[in-house]
């Protein structure tokens, strides 16, 4: 495995749209956005960002790597949790800054507070400002005894 | 339908994730991440952003209104093309700065190039630079047709 330029520049919208050529259009931080669904149930799991090096690494081992924004730097999903995440699909968008990967999600819990997912609140439609109604949010793991902090 | 200030701003981590209160992490830009998947399949259909404005819209309109970063301007999904999209169901994540639409999409098509879903085409696993696979890549409308352009 090698970290070295791996992406071609995007090319015009036609070769974005209609090419065989992964040619990401990473954002001005060098990022594209990557939604994570549950393989099995559909679910969207999580929302996470990808650079170069952590595109690369999934297609490679075939297991989920990202950016982390606020921590500024590569992580392998579940380095820390064993939460790996097995990568059943991966699909990119019609213009290239967008990833979903279809996953088998280790652990069966993808958020860091220890829900199966990261979308456990709905927002009620008709008004804004209604409260959030908790949806799917019982806890997979305790978030304290897996990354020793809450 | 007002547009004036709707959300709070953010607090505690605590209260952004374990609270009821809608408060968005607005990027610097002023976005948050909206995926859309379709409430019957379960498929990705599109990623998209939404500033306050579009956020508030869907809310009280209960139809996705987004911000177009390339246009830079508040728009209506169907618009043009008449291929609005019900929401169904609407949740935010853990930190408050994605969000995931369940849909309804009118017309069968969510993507501009007339296809169901923005993500046609899968990334072989394995090696990196390996031709992009079409896949549900059927056009259910004609581009020409619907937006003057192709």
């Amino acid at each position: 495995m090698t970290d070295g330029p791996t992406f071609a520049t995007p090319g015009s919208a036609k070769e974005l749209e209609e090419g065989r050529a992964l040619t990401p259009k990473f954002d001005a931080d060098g990022l594209v956005t990557a939604v994570v669904t549950d393989a099995a149930s559909g679910d969207v799991l999580m929302v996470a960002h990808m650079n170069a090096q952590a595109l690369r690494r999934t297609i490679e081992t075939g297991e989920a790597w990202y950016y982390s924004r606020s921590r500024k730097k590569l992580w392998k999903k579940g380095e820390t949790s064993g939460h790996v995440q097995r990568v059943k699909e991966l699909r990119v968008d019609c213009d290239q800054d967008a990833l979903w990967l279809k996953v088998e999600q280790v652990g069966e819990s993808a958020c860091h507070t220890g829900r199966r997912s990261c979308f456990y609140r709905a927002v009620p439609l008709g008004k804004a400002g209604t409260a959030l109604e908790f949806r799917d949010a019982d806890k997979m793991f305790d978030p304290k005894a897996v990354y020793g902090k809450s």
